[in-house]
């Protein structure tokens, strides 16, 4: 039989936790070779664009592992459903596109019964609904172990709309759409009454009350709406992510591909009043939750300068700090003036074997 | 927490193999609504087919799950990238059309090491090369088990030239390109290789000889050269399907979407003849292996029968049989003349436990 360097990690071979996630994704796809001149960005934004005439086509595709991404014990099989073409829906609404079609496959244990999957797909078509998507394909199969998603989406823009990381210059100002964090209290919710459920399944769950932050967590929107409100105002953003690792993380990216440094305000960063209450309750400072959370599924964009009072009075959208030249840093200012340092706490996948912790 | 039929199967509840794979894509996609005028076809066939102005966008997924799909005891990680590539790049040929683009998810256990990952992605960037196809997209992300795959492909073709399942009238003829059955008992040598292999790690395998069955099972190869060639015959097919379930199941496929009948000549399917000596060896008829075998990712077309002479001597493809009324039934007529009726034997994902075997 073949041999070949999977089953054990001797020491002249490298563990994936030694090199992270973001690390790995770079590694791998370092040297590919573009052979079609119609591919105008591959790997390295939220979605990839190609070249279809006066129009761009749009490509993203997401994976999620039952364990890892989700867990069944309180994740109810509809808002799954919903979620997975969310999370890509919104993958095109940071590229500035429109969502159109998506595939869905999945990879199912024989422990999943027939209307399981009904509920599953009753999710996936409620946000194709909402969302206008056609699911056009995919298929089924079978898994020696829970539940795999793999969702695959296509979104149309005019070449000349598209947003991407890279736009943003030193000067513009950063923006963020809604509030951040509340998703990550959802989860740390959900967390708290699985535990308190499995030491006593009698217990009634204690997540009254707390409607809106289960609801980010477990089905969240993407901000197709900005789209044409950005239009509106007569403003094109200059590069554009969405918030699924976390504000730290993403704003991170956004410094990385146009080779700027930042400067973020912490006491710009919107986060709901309840959950700022709910996080100083499990001892997080909210910022740290807005900026490490994750999965809030809003979007995070730079405008230029000039641009600032078409945008200033916009509802539902906070300008939290501005792009500096990259030899200034990327950093925070805190409440109290302070300078510190931005990390990614986004999510390392190597390491952690949370649910729902991308 | 929330209740949800998933991990107890009560009597109420279908088990997922009772419906089966074909039932079970059929009951969860047959309401869909379509919102895109742009959206010419969706699910039911090897690719969803986009409206792009002159040209058709294409687009495919394929999930891999280990244990399921592949064996990772037999299937060397650089043959495993490449394969998972070339059966996207399949379903795209199996359109009429040309791969261009691919996205690939991966989800690795910490048992796989970095180097192992590379192993992977040199054989996924070697059937871009070999195809001509851009990796554009993807992520990594970490499983609690083992290895899974997601490829998603983007084709192109002009509108008119794109060949759908649907589109076989009673009469034409039905062609398959290069031989059946290999990729099968590619798989049953691994197999037999395994148990031997399981009982004495330090016996020899006993491949030797049988390069092309075990490169068919490994390393398949796509028929992208066959849109070219049925061109320069001044040939457009008018149904057209790619063998990765068996050649029963996938003559089915065309003979359901084209609401016709059929009638295959069990002395016409082309076999190679050691795959034949081989088959018997395995105690399996030949054709049977040919029928239900799969992933021979050869492609299976009809043809008008005007047609006929165009194609008759052409190199790499057999006619095997022709379209017939509905009425007529789907049938074979073995080499003794008798007729049996054709039955899907191609993967049964939630019977089945086989590697491979899809």
């Amino acid at each position: 039989m073949s041999k070949q360097p999977t089953n054990d990690t001797p020491s002249s071979l490298t563990p994936l936790s030694e090199i992270g996630e973001f690390g790995l994704i770079e590694h791998l796809t370092g040297n590919i070779k573009l052979y079609h001149k119609e591919t105008i960005k591959g790997v390295g934004d939220d979605a990839a664009v190609i070249d279809a005439g006066e129009n761009a086509i749009l490509l993203s595709t997401d994976l999620l592992v039952e364990g890892i991404h989700f867990d069944m014990i309180y994740t109810p099989l509809l808002h799954l459903g919903y979620k997975a073409a969310v999370v890509n829906i919104s993958d095109i609404a940071a590229m500035n596109g429109i969502p159109k079609q998506i595939t869905v496959s999945v990879a199912v244990s024989s422990r999943f019964s027939v209307e399981a999957l009904d509920e599953l797909y009753k999710g996936l078509m409620m946000a194709c609904e909402r969302y206008k998507v056609d699911l056009v394909g995919g298929d089924t199969s079978s898994s020696n172990k829970g539940l795999i998603l793999s969702v695959s989406i296509l979104g149309e823009a005019k070449k000349e709309e598209v947003v991407y990381r890279s736009g943003a210059k030193s000067g513009d100002l950063i923006c963020v759409t809604g509030d951040l964090g509340s998703a990550y209290m959802g989860l740390l919710l959900l967390e708290r009454e699985k535990k308190v459920f499995q030491v006593n399944p009698d217990m009634q769950p204690e997540l009254e009350g707390y409607d809106y932050q289960i609801g980010r967590q477990l089905k969240p929107e993407a901000r197709t709406d900005i789209r044409e409100k950005l239009k509106q105002l007569g403003i094109k953003p200059t590069s554009m992510i969405d918030i699924s690792d976390g504000l730290a993380s993403e704003t991170l990216h956004l410094c990385k591909q146009s080779g700027t440094g930042c400067r973020l305000y912490e006491e710009k960063i919107p986060i709901n009043p309840q959950t700022r209450e709910l996080s100083m309750e499990f001892k997080i400072i909210p910022s740290v939750a807005a900026l490490s959370g994750g999965e809030d599924y809003e979007l995070l964009f730079t405008i230029d300068q000039s641009d600032y009072d078409k945008i200033k009075d916009a509802e539902d959208i906070s300008i939290i700090g501005h792009m500096t030249g990259s030899e200034e840093g990327k950093a925070m200012v805190t409440s109290d003036n302070k300078q510190i340092e931005l990390t990614a706490q986004g999510w390392d996948g190597m390491k952690d074997d949370g649910a729902g912790s991308r």
